[in-house]
């Protein structure tokens, strides 16, 4: 018996072209259409121009898939419409930079996971950046890069970010993507989850990246909501990227859209490969690292030549609705991102002199250098969570 | 062979108690918890507390049920992102009562939903609401509690739902929904339309309605999103709707929480029994409609009686965000309301008194008479339809 099945979930635009430097191929932007495609034959005309993707596959990419979910004293209330937009098909790593005193709010996050979770019983890893365990664990194994000077791990996203990465490996995922605990859209949530998975589902190479961009970015201006095309930071960010790019390539490219995208998504074999800038740098500096490794500027590891990389870049249908960071963090991101720029040895003179330039004019000094943490294979993996599992005094599983 | 098949799409909270009134069951609140469950087993501790509803089942329901999209005037690209929320499955109808001249934005938004569907292929039927032809084929079935007195339909969204739900009936529909054209996030738009697939799983009567009501409500407080539980008039019109429930069961309650969702859905058994009021006053009518005919005040049809009627409100997890229409809307909408309530044979003088005192304070004069539209029941469908077809000069199915 033939069983004629189709769960179409997702209808999206097709690759309508890409940029190639060295073996990195810069997917151009690509649009979702329709955000469930439900479960009847789809007899269309525009095979060619549109991939409709059936739900049981993006469940077997989730099934594969964690989700790092970095938080820092963020409303519980955010965080908890977060993870009810996470399909519980993907692990759930929370990595809480949050307070200990005066109020402890990581216990307070512990407690509202415990109580979401009675119901729902996500599979949920949570950890504090803080945990001296885990500060003890990376210096087991030299991983001094990841600690401040007083021996604790650093704080910031990056940081956040690279201890997910480690937890998702240590649970074997082959997948890790990021989600922010701020943002106020489940569905936004979910719809970032099916697109990262869409994009894997895509990728012909096993080093393979997913980067969101939003349809619209909210802001308010005066008593009203403006639905802002780009977000202020990406603005800048991109620009400078597609130059670098255009600098190598010898045409002039808008190929890079998702210069500061948070949301994103990494298969492991990628994410295990890449360095990671600290702080708000971190991720345009994927997208630098990556053409830094594979571009072609500088000689590579052969596997990643052979295979290249892709990096998607796909539209949101949702609009990202988070809490405003206010105009110091805006500015300290700006900073943060050309800085990722400016310090990387593939970075162009001219290039180097408009963004102190762009500096100049935003009343910003350029960083003296750029703190970066080595890639996670240069770390001895079993050696580390082995410390982790013995020393760590915050990490809990939650089934 | 078992196929052993486990499509979880959503988990929800079951119902933890009702009202009962006369033959009708108003069902307490309900919340959503994840919005995917996948697929993975689930084999929860608390299957007493939560229900998790598979996609498979909310797809079968989907496919028999329409999704009508009042519009009027909205930017088009929010209709774009309202349209790609819908599910696939679901079949669309478009009423409009946009502008013709000196502009004819209802050309405009053909042209829009051709384009956006040479991709996606939904089945989407339109119609302007001032289409003369539409008027004629009302006229001749001697419904002229639709027509304004110089013979053209009414303007006004209860008008759009009621040309709706009869465009589903004749496409044989067995579930109506309605979805407001000026949302601003795709995401809860297909939320909502798995709340009402998940509601009509749930139902054991073959009348039922499933109304959503949202986590938060955000608008523009100075320069802030601030996230209010209620809109302003929600509160005053749940508050008058639960003292009238209150009058009869002799019992204080809080049940109703959804007066004012323009987020509802119908079983087309329910939608072809009740009378509908114009304008604004249409969602909480629709309750006291359903009160009136089956809440055991008046006798009732034999059915209706026998199997009741089930009424959900099931609360979304996404914010509800929609262009701010200002005061006078918020006003006209607050007057309709209490005049759905005011004007009910069933409302107790004392309830009467007390909405004119609330008129009186917010400088509302109240309507002299609730203008209602007779129940689709009592037109011959097929003379109808048969004169639509002749002489709709709007009527436009997509494919």
């Amino acid at each position: 018996m033939v069983f004629d099945f189709y769960y179409f979930s997702i209808i999206f635009e097709l690759l309508s072209g890409m940029e190639h430097l060295g073996a990195v191929r810069l997917h151009e932007f690509q649009r979702f259409y329709e955000l469930d495609s439900g479960m009847r034959k789809f007899p269309t005309n525009a095979r060619e121009a549109v991939a409709t993707i059936s739900s049981e596959d993006i469940r077997k990419i989730n099934q594969k898939m964690a989700i790092v979910i970095p938080i820092k004293d963020e409303k519980l209330k955010l965080l908890e419409g977060v993870l009810s937009g996470v399909p519980h098909d993907c692990q759930v790593i929370v990595v809480s930079g949050s307070q200990r005193s005066p109020v402890d709010r990581f216990v307070m996050e512990v407690q509202m996971l415990k109580q979401f979770n009675h119901f729902v019983e996500d599979e949920i890893l949570l950890i504090h950046q803080q945990d001296p365990g885990l500060a003890e664990a990376f210096k087991s194994v030299g991983l001094d890069s990841i600690l401040s000077e007083d021996g604790s791990v650093r704080k910031g996203k990056a940081e956040a970010m690279y201890i997910g990465i480690l937890l998702a490996k240590m649970l074997g995922k082959e997948y890790v993507g990021f989600v922010d605990a701020d943002n106020y859209v489940p569905g936004a949530v979910h719809e970032y989850v099916e697109i990262y998975a869409a994009g894997f589902l895509l990728a012909e190479s096993p080093y393979s990246m997913v980067r969101v961009s939003w349809v619209y970015k909210p802001r308010v201006v005066e008593d009203k909501l403006f639905f802002a095309k780009w977000g202020r930071v990406s603005e800048v960010t991109n620009s400078n990227l597609n130059r670098l790019v255009e600098s190598y390539t010898g045409f002039g490219t808008e190929v890079i859209k998702t210069g500061n995208s948070g949301e994103h998504a990494m298969s492991m074999q990628l994410a295990e490969l890449l360095c990671y800038a600290s702080g708000f740098a971190v991720e345009p500096y994927e997208v630098i690292n990556i053409i830094e490794q594979a571009g072609g500027i500088n000689p590579a590891p052969h596997q990643i030549v052979t295979s290249g990389v892709d990096i998607f870049q796909i539209e949101s249908r949702n609009p990202h609705l988070h809490e405003e960071k206010g105009d110091e963090h805006v500015k300290q991101m700006l900073l943060s991102s050309l800085s990722a720029i400016y310090h990387s040895p593939i970075c162009p003179n001219n290039i180097k002199d408009s963004i102190i330039e762009t500096c100049k004019s935003q009343g910003l000094e350029m960083e003296k250098e750029l703190v970066k943490i080595k890639h996670p294979l240069e770390i001895n993996f079993n050696n580390f969570i082995e410390a982790l599992k013995q020393k760590s005094q915050t990490l809990t599983e939650l089934k």
